[in-house]
């Protein structure tokens, strides 16, 4: 109980801005983020690298490519569900980047995010690939490779299509995950038409399903330097080996900086165009009061009638 | 602070329907709502040409027709959760002019709609330009037509199916946009079954997933002036060359004409057939006050019971 | 003014159980109930008709059976946007005769509901055939015919497969309509786990989506008398000849009357098994009770802890 | 009436822990929950089992492996309306089983749920063998087998695929029953990101078309002893013999054992990686009192401005 008390007071000392014992209470809380950010990114890739493992090794009978994008999409709508309210579950370092450039999370936080998003995406591999494992065996024959007609690297970490030069992959990944940034800023903008509350994840869900539908073929849609970089190291140890590093034209530090550069740039583009001009909260209480004086209106219109029509 | 007071100053002047300092508020209310205008559209139109690009250049492997109609589906709820309520994210000329017709917004507001509608789709075509042109151009081999079967001008502005007369052509756009327009006025009548508060951007999203599903074959279901005329512009300078505005018997002005045609008879239809016959407000009272009652009665039941068996 | 006055009060003696003025307030309730199942049920009709006017004479480019699916289930939402809170939005005769049975539709009023779907539902097929008539004709060469490769009847009405005997037929149609309205009776269950507030649309219409995904390959999912004679009989005028009424020995009659048995058997097993057995109104505020009392507890838990602790 | 009163009575006790006349109360619940998870259950199987005829016996003119990923997935949505606020709608043993362990369900349920389950399922089974009769005999020619290129038995019960040994079989159906309850646990966990109250159903449906988009390919995602076992034995009995029994090396058994394994592993994990750390009530109260402060914020915020500003 004592203990409890300490962790209570630790607490209310950090709302308070005060520093005792509050040592205990960071390390309590950057373990309770971790773990939770650690399973909301394992479970939403688990579902989206199953879903690409399903559909490569089925050879069209287990699915298709808008399989992986329904995979992909409900996979963050559960991790959401996950670590929503814990972590925020970002599952995202592009995401966790830019909320700590525009003040949304201490940049102290920022190493426990990377960490648990990293951790998340191996093990989730490393499921991945145990569970597929007689299928991709089946499905290649034993002969691990990362290119070619039965590569299999692919179910893993992204990798570009033969025609996208290096700057135009670039280019793809800085877009990607700036269209992601800049419609999160709008699904969490309180003061505009933001995600209805309890369907953010769902929300979020289909604005990736979304992305993998319309921006996906140039390289897979990585757009998250964790949803690529951590399933690439476990290939790399798994059997598939350096060549994941090398194809491509050593692409595989595009979805790890690219969607750093595109988060912030697609978070600064709804600031510009929207968030900068909404009214001042004078303004906006003005307008709420309106508003509710209006969805008023249709029970107290009868205030203009005559008293013998409306009884 | 001076400033923000004059705007505060404005806006009240307005509401008050007075004119002094309001010239300011005007060129703000302006410039606040046309870029959320021009947001909106512009991520509507990345979202849907990208998914057509996706289809066309991935021949098969990156999705199919159903795709499409998610991506402009999705891409148009992203639009409304862009721009919601700030500039009401028509993202559609046919929309805002029969909002202006219907008296729910002024007709001085309508330039700057259109205005911002065609730079958002001007500019959202040039964004899928640049990010699949690698693709476009390893898919059409470099040369940019608009017929024939390596045709890529389609991914930007619609083309009639080549069975379609003109006329045809006339009545699918005015047909697909009166449905457009007609399920919209449902889904934002309140004294009907309009979209549950907050689910209003994904419903209208689904309305128009639904017209490409059911109405989309004949000519590609611009149903919208603004979704149309930009990126052709685009096309047209970027080198496809005139023969954009020539293909299928100069179909380029039909969904340009025909939706404003299309927006104000669904509209129409709607008002004549359902909005029109809504009971009064006085009777809309009585309604809900018996709707009221019928909701407490489960609890209220028990009045009709003794006390000794309900206690 | 005096007109809308002998209105309001036939609407206060229709409450009142009086009969005074009522036939006029009576003959304004059906026009107003009928016109908003009219354009509920041709909305539903002309999104469902629209999905399968596209697949089959788009030939694989267009969509495929599931679009069929999204668009009839996403049609009935759309059409309960349109007149659910006027006319109930049922859309289907079947299910008018089963709310008339369990006493929540007057019987005086099923006509004006037979009648507005009939309509509503003869009204969309003229639609889709003006719309699509272009391509209708270029799919089958101008040769309107109900079987065969190029068959096109199969747009507007159902036809049983090859294999399907008629009273297998029968069966088929009576157990679709049966989980419909099993389902229905769930999804407006207000003492189970009914649809939620403003979300009843798009859970019916996932409902029928649903039923197309599983119950539809052997003749089509009429389900309904309604969505299936209009367009039967429109057929039969507009160039397809009395041989819509001979094809698959005669089917025609089945999903007009089948869909009325398959109905009343699914509300009943819905009553039978869950309804019949709700507890009774005073069990069910003491369970509304307890629950209130369980979901303030995590707010007034902290009264079994000391002071010093929780301050 | 005086049964009614001797119910009303057995209900106060049980609340208020006293036992006379509680054994017709008991007796009561048990068929009330017992006929609720029946139907909920049989629901469920006829859309999903539905869906799986259709696509086999339509050779792909009928819907494809997504339609089964909806017809399952929508299923247990509906399923969960059926009987979700009476029986809780588990249609899974390993729900059931795991509820128990986690002291959510008393176990002396379990039996009720376990029968309920079996019952739903097996006459699902029958439902459809009924109504796709036709469609199977014209598919196989009436040759009801196990394996080969005309099997039909897999449209009821699941088999696994050629390549897949049956420890790997073992691992795929734990790991797919864990995600399951491991998602489940956060769709419900009220102290977390929750499904958002009325779309509970919706939530779960969506959870498990994404484990059939994502882990089904192995061996056709039972992840439940009730949807596996039942229609098995209706199979062993209705013409395909005792071979469903030996297929697959004696597959039967792991999606009856394995899930329940799993489920548990699942709902664990959850419970270390995120439950245990939620913070304790005061620190809970706390947080939702700062979060309704913050939330009044934007209407309070004028406190801090001078009141000529702000009027």
């Amino acid at each position: 109980e004592r203990e409890m008390h300490a962790m209570e007071q630790g607490s209310v000392q950090e709302h308070g801005r005060s520093r005792k014992l509050s040592k205990i209470w960071v390390i309590n809380e950057h373990v309770r983020v971790g773990l939770a950010e650690t399973l909301s990114t394992y479970v939403m890739m688990v579902f989206g690298l199953g879903s690409v493992a399903q559909v490569v090794t089925g050879r069209g009978a287990f699915g298709e490519y808008l399989s992986v994008n329904v995979g992909f999409g409900l996979g963050v709508a559960m991790g959401v569900h996950i670590g929503g309210r814990v972590s925020g579950a970002h599952m995202n370092t592009a995401v966790s980047f830019s909320m700590c450039l525009f003040g949304r999370l201490g940049w102290r936080m920022l190493p426990v995010y990377i960490l648990s998003q990293l951790i998340g995406s191996f093990l989730a591999a490393g499921t991945i690939y145990s569970l597929y494992y007689d299928a991709i065996y089946h499905y290649c024959g034993g002969n691990l490779t990362v290119s070619g007609p039965k590569a299999t690297a692919g179910i893993f970490a992204t990798y570009p299509a033969p025609y996208l030069s290096l700057h135009a992959g670039f280019l793809d990944q800085v877009i990607g995950t700036a269209m992601l940034l800049l419609c999160l800023m709008a699904l969490s903008d309180q003061r505009n038409q933001p995600a209805p509350s309890g369907g953010e994840p769902i929300a979020v869900g289909l604005l990736v399903l979304l992305i993998g539908v319309s921006l996906g073929s140039n390289s897979g849609y990585a757009i998250n330097p964790s949803r690529d970089l951590g399933p690439r190291i476990f290939t790399a140890i798994a059997g598939w080996g350096p060549e994941v590093f090398r194809a491509g034209n050593g692409w595989w530090w595009v979805p790890v900086l690219a969607p750093m550069v595109g988060g912030v740039t697609g978070a600064s583009i709804y600031k510009v165009f929207v968030e900068l001009h909404h009214p001042s909260p004078c303004e906006h209480r003005r307008e709420l009061e309106d508003k509710a004086e209006e969805e008023a209106a249709p029970l107290d219109m009868q205030k203009n009638l005559s008293p013998e029509v409306c009884v």
